[in-house]
């Protein structure tokens, strides 16, 4: 029998066995008690994970459908898309591909989105809507949220949708106190769900805003969304298996407590940085704006990346991604997201270390 | 512990114990080899059952999600929605609500979609777009496909979306030689893989339509999906727990053998009939265009529906349908898709005596 490559990767992350066993319980209908029960039943968890008492929402889709769900629902007068990463710069070009008049605030990948950059642009008042991915995945990049907030709290007209896909419920993001108008993330990062689902809450104004555009469509009509949860229920049928994985997890995190699963995703990613500095690597992302869940080490040391993570998968079986897009071989990416501890993370260290 | 309820309503279905082995498999990432490989295996059986030689590609969505796509990739001057129940009386909603000029093509509940009335609005000339709902769930309607696709063969310009969700694999539908230009299906029908994923392909034509098709947004864009699959990759993070139960199931299916399995779910939907009629049922349906994997049975006895599902789900643990959206009480609703036998029919029909 092959041996299992555990993923260290940022995303899907690797899925533990008390989670299979609850993603494979037997089936049920979506129409029926049963399934509002499953919905009710974990929706507490969610609006305090999500930090917020908005209806939070199961989208059978990856995040890219509520980011483009985002656009749809919300974007009318202009669009400013915060770009400081491939996926970041990517909602752009969706934006764009939704008829969607775009705007750029682009910086270095390995830069972060300063707020006073924000400011400048909405003070031009062509903006209505700002996307903004928190933990920019493919740099290692964690935007500062909060100052980003402060500066959209002076513009009530403008629409904030935040990514936390590989931030949320790894670091404390509270919606309603951040004043964020659409939340979402994905189920394979910091949730250690398997992939193909996402979560998403939407403000009291952003509703509001979505009742005036035309053309959202029904898959991902955030109204669609509301009118169904009020009843327990979806739109379409949802990936119930998802839901069910789901709903362990939510008891997983509430019996470690929030606090401490911050903590412990802050402990685990302090091993991983001391590990980069101590193999004499640089990090990509600028200090003082790094993730808390993934690390994204720059290739300063000219290694031969695609054989390192080669080598660290048929001698340890442990997988990690050599850089994401035009870094690919610059840089290498450690996650440290999910169900990791200071022991799994150490055991990937240390076999990093044996093939370096 | 709570006994397992066995699902015999039309989707989602019984999921059995090896898909789920399957659909638990651990996890892989997305944009590597190991994904690459899993797609390469899994398409010439995906183009089989799609009779197709196109690409076939996966969609992270329930099927609604790709009954709007084609929507958004295909309609330009108008659509001509046939309709006939639940299913696709609301693909005409949808359609509206993605900003197109949209038609009613519409019989009574239990009718079929006649080809001649197809002819007479095509002759219009108002149309480019046709939805098409192969076996209507809700009623239990078959529409007579080779004889609308005879009509749309007259009409070059005018592209055909027909969804097969509840009649895929169950019944021969072969895309290219009836000329479909977008098929699709999901995963909890006639697969019976748990929900949360779709299938489908598109022509040669409708590829050549969507590129002159603006606002197709990205994450149902049919150009990005060719693209990706090209490369055996899909536009966005996928749900790879789906594709590793479609892969055990494709095997399970050509194992049987497709005709074994077409024959197979004709004798247990003829057993199904049968009760039908010895229990002094009426079907829902009109004659001649009966559904092979689900059957709508008329309350024409003014049973209590409601309670005589609850009945066989409490002292059996059998579940059935009681009737969708307006029908609901008037009708109820027996599947015999996915891994049925006559065996697992046979012992539905003499409980379902039992509680009567």
């Amino acid at each position: 029998m092959t041996p299992h490559n555990k993923l260290f990767i940022p995303g899907p992350v690797e899925v533990s066995e008390n989670t299979w066993a609850a993603f494979s319980r037997p089936m049920i209908g979506h129409r029926g008690e049963d399934f509002k029960n499953l919905y009710r039943a974990i929706h507490p968890g969610l609006q305090t994970l999500f930090g917020t008492r908005q209806p939070v929402f199961l989208s059978t889709s990856s995040a890219w459908g509520v980011m483009e769900a985002s656009i749809r629902n919300l974007a009318d007068r202009g669009v400013l898309c915060c770009m400081c990463g491939a996926f970041s710069d990517k909602w752009f070009d969706v934006a764009k591909r939704c008829g969607k008049n775009a705007e750029p605030l682009q910086v270095d990948w390995g830069k972060h989105i300063d707020h006073k950059a924000v400011e400048r642009h909405l003070a031009t008042g062509k903006f209505d809507t700002v996307t903004l991915i928190h933990n920019e995945t493919s740099t290692g990049v964690m935007n500062p949220l909060e100052e980003i907030c402060r500066v959209l709290a002076k513009y009530p007209d403008v629409a904030l949708v935040v990514d936390t896909v590989s931030s949320f419920s790894a670091v404390n993001i509270e919606m309603d106190a951040l004043g964020i108008d659409v939340m979402l993330t994905g189920a394979q990062k910091a949730l250690a769900l398997p992939p193909g689902f996402s979560l998403f809450a939407v403000s009291g104004k952003a509703f509001a805003r979505a009742e005036k555009i035309p053309n959202r469509g029904f898959y991902f009509d955030f109204l669609e969304f509301k009118k169904e949860q009020a009843n327990w229920m979806t739109p379409s049928t949802p990936s119930i298996a998802h839901i069910h994985a789901l709903q362990f997890k939510l008891a997983e995190i509430f019996e470690e407590g929030l606090e401490a699963r911050f903590a412990r995703h802050a402990r685990t990613n302090a091993l991983v940085h001391d590990w980069v500095r101590t193999a004499g690597f640089d990090f990509f992302a600028e200090e003082g704006f790094r993730s808390k869940t993934l690390t994204c080490v720059k290739n300063n040391k000219g290694i031969d990346v695609l054989e390192f993570a080669r080598k660290l998968r048929d001698k340890h079986h442990l997988v990690i991604d050599p850089g994401y897009g035009k870094i690919r071989g610059q840089t290498f990416r450690l996650s440290n997201m999910g169900d990791e501890t200071e022991e799994t993370v150490s055991h990937l260290l240390t076999c990093l270390d044996d093939v370096l």
